[in-house]
């Protein structure tokens, strides 16, 4: 993990010597996020990508309130996945108009509220039509929408599958042109349409290929669209290197291709833009997750790091946010970075269950208790995808440096 | 599932029908966890069990305030795992002298909380030692502790093993003798052995090996005690059935098995206490998870209920809580107990995530928007061990009925 500086052999996130971040924290353990390194993988992102094509951020890859205003700064829009979402977004300083709103199951008081803030929503089912209808009709406002399909292709290689084949999410790609007669009929306000084949992918590209069928797909649905089509967000599924072996995705290829989908969207269907819906990708790499060894023991040959974090923040980490096959995440001693690795160590919570685990078997410097055990990569469903409450711990603290 | 009557196609919780209680609570999704049933397993339990053996409640399986202050007046004793519980429990009701501190991680201020609050510790490494010394010193008073043995054996079949092997869970049993060297010469005041095997395990054959394992290990550790034993605690282990062909466990050969250790005990440790510490086996079967269906969706020939709930508050149910293989939790829509299961449903949550998952292909009523759908087998490791935070969607409400 290179992105974070080593100094006399100290972590620096947000500049600051990890030791002392924690005692700026105040208590351990904590996830911090680095603004300038979120700022720089936005600015590589721009860099390579053409100019015309949106990016917009997925928040619920990490909602940490201070987090989204800042990346509300630096994208040209947000997404949110529930009316809890949409506060925080609204909240951190996003515009209403850059905002869209994605889930297989909004509720109606969900619809309502996305109606009455302004923000684009993601149609997902026939249901939601007559729902945002009627709201729009009490609020006396227009009923933005755009329909999420459900492609008849997936992202291959993804880490979760979210298209393709029967799925809770979106509407069948076969069943749109149907809707979109709906959504006229309603009266609804027709924006465009939202594809997202897949996540987590580290092959240019599959990625590649499957923005060409998304393309494919919402140039043919266009013809039976209401209105001129103005958003189409084609996904995200932008990977992060996690695990031994893996490599950084190539952004070369990507923003080749994009550059060719862009000129022909421009000619095809002018007045739409092109729109990646990236979260991981965006933060994940400008995340530490940080807890202090509590105990060092050493059970029939083995040695145990007790920490004071553990599954209870970090489920990703611990193999358990649906991985098949746990592998342990990069985890290094913060205050130690230029020790050798001399021991073969197992980094474990406090927890009384043998989930509970953030480093097997992994050669690290000796620790003592004390030290500061860092994850990396843990920007990205860290701190709200975890179980806070599992056996009555103190909340992990979340900073943005 | 028949611990929940039905009256008139009417799953009944806690002597009120499912819907009425959905009113009740006001909103969808809860957990609500059933007093009669809580008393009956207890009783059930006492009923069969010798009457000296002891039952604690391990409030980690469910730690809502109010069912662990019913439990409490229920049990003999509460187990806790961390400060956080501690209080809780405390709290609740529960009388120090009968409360039990376990973990592998237990922070310096916790150790102190547990010493002010005159409750046992099981010790789990020799660092606590010094610890408890120190805060027995300030406080003037004693430092109650016991010996969290990490045995040499392992529960066979057990969902989570807990002991055998490098753990780090308790201190190695051939470590324990010096151990007990070390906890006399700190003044601690030393009261007996917790052995903890193994977790959910449906076969009494198994159960009744481990603890018989346990009492002669904790005979054979006895000779090096500082004090005479008191408390001999030897876990818990004991299962419920989750899935289809598992059957309950059977009671009355470890309750044969337990009186035969009981009369050992009475000769061959005398003034000391059998201790079960049960879980899971006392609350699982009380409680359910109810959600509501949202949308009914058919995509690609396959029905797709999308309720309001999901793995952001049952974890376990989506089988991302260290299951290896995802299998169904019991599953029912519980306004529609007397229809015939006539399609094939997959009932989601409302996250974007294949994850969110709370039954997969199973046989169900022909379900609608509004119908509820209850997650049988939800009283244990439910609310407090799911990622809450997790897309931003409202809190679950729990209700003790």
């Amino acid at each position: 993990m290179t992105q974070f500086p080593i100094v006399d052999g100290e972590l620096q996130v947000g500049g600051l010597p990890l030791r002392r971040l924690a005692e700026r924290v105040g208590r351990t353990p904590f996830y911090a996020y680095d603004r300038a390194l979120l700022r720089a993988q936005v600015n590589e992102l721009r860099a390579a990508l053409p100019a015309a094509v949106r990016l917009h951020y997925a928040m619920k890859a990490n909602p940490m309130p201070a987090l989204v205003g800042f990346m509300a700064g630096l994208v040209d829009g947000v997404d949110v996945a529930s009316a809890g979402e949409l506060k925080v977004a609204l909240d951190g300083g996003a515009s209403p108009a850059e905002v869209s709103f994605a889930g297989p199951g909004k509720r109606d008081a969900e619809l309502r509220q996305a109606v009455a803030a302004g923000v684009l929503v993601n149609i997902e089912s026939a249901r939601e039509i007559g729902v945002l209808a009627q709201a729009a009709a009490a609020l006396g406002m227009p009923a933005r929408v755009a329909v999420r399909v459900n492609p008849d292709f997936e992202l291959k290689g993804s880490g979760m599958r979210m298209g393709g084949g029967p799925k809770p999410f979106g509407v069948d790609a076969e069943q749109v042109p149907d809707l979109l007669g709906q959504i006229a009929a309603a009266g609804l306000s027709f924006e465009g349409f939202h594809l997202f084949a897949g996540s987590q992918n580290l092959r240019a590209e599959a990625i590649c290929a499957a923005q060409c069928q998304s393309y494919e797909l919402a140039l043919r649905l266009a013809a039976h669209a209401p209105a001129p089509v103005r958003v189409l967000n084609l996904g995200g599924g932008f990977g992060i290197p996690y695990f031994p072996g893996e490599q950084r995705l190539a952004l070369q290829p990507i923003a080749d291709h994009l550059a060719a989908l862009q000129a022909r969207c421009e000619r095809e269907l002018p007045g739409a833009s092109l729109t990646l819906e990236l979260g991981r990708y965006l933060v994940g790499e400008a995340g530490v997750y940080v807890c202090r060894v509590v105990d060092r023991k050493i059970s029939r040959g083995q040695v145990f790091l007790v920490t004071d974090g553990g599954m209870h923040h970090h489920l990703a980490a611990s193999g358990n946010f649906g991985q098949v096959v746990r592998r342990n995440y990069p985890v290094a001693v913060g205050n130690r970075m230029d020790a050798a690795a001399c021991e073969t160590a197992t980094v474990v919570g406090p927890l009384c269950t043998p989930l509970d685990l953030l480093a097997e078997r992994m050669p690290l410097p000796e620790a003592q208790v004390g030290d500061l055990i860092v994850v990396f990569q843990s920007g990205a469903y860290g701190a709200s995808a975890s179980p806070a409450a599992f056996l009555g711990h103190p909340a992990c603290v979340e900073v943005l440096v």
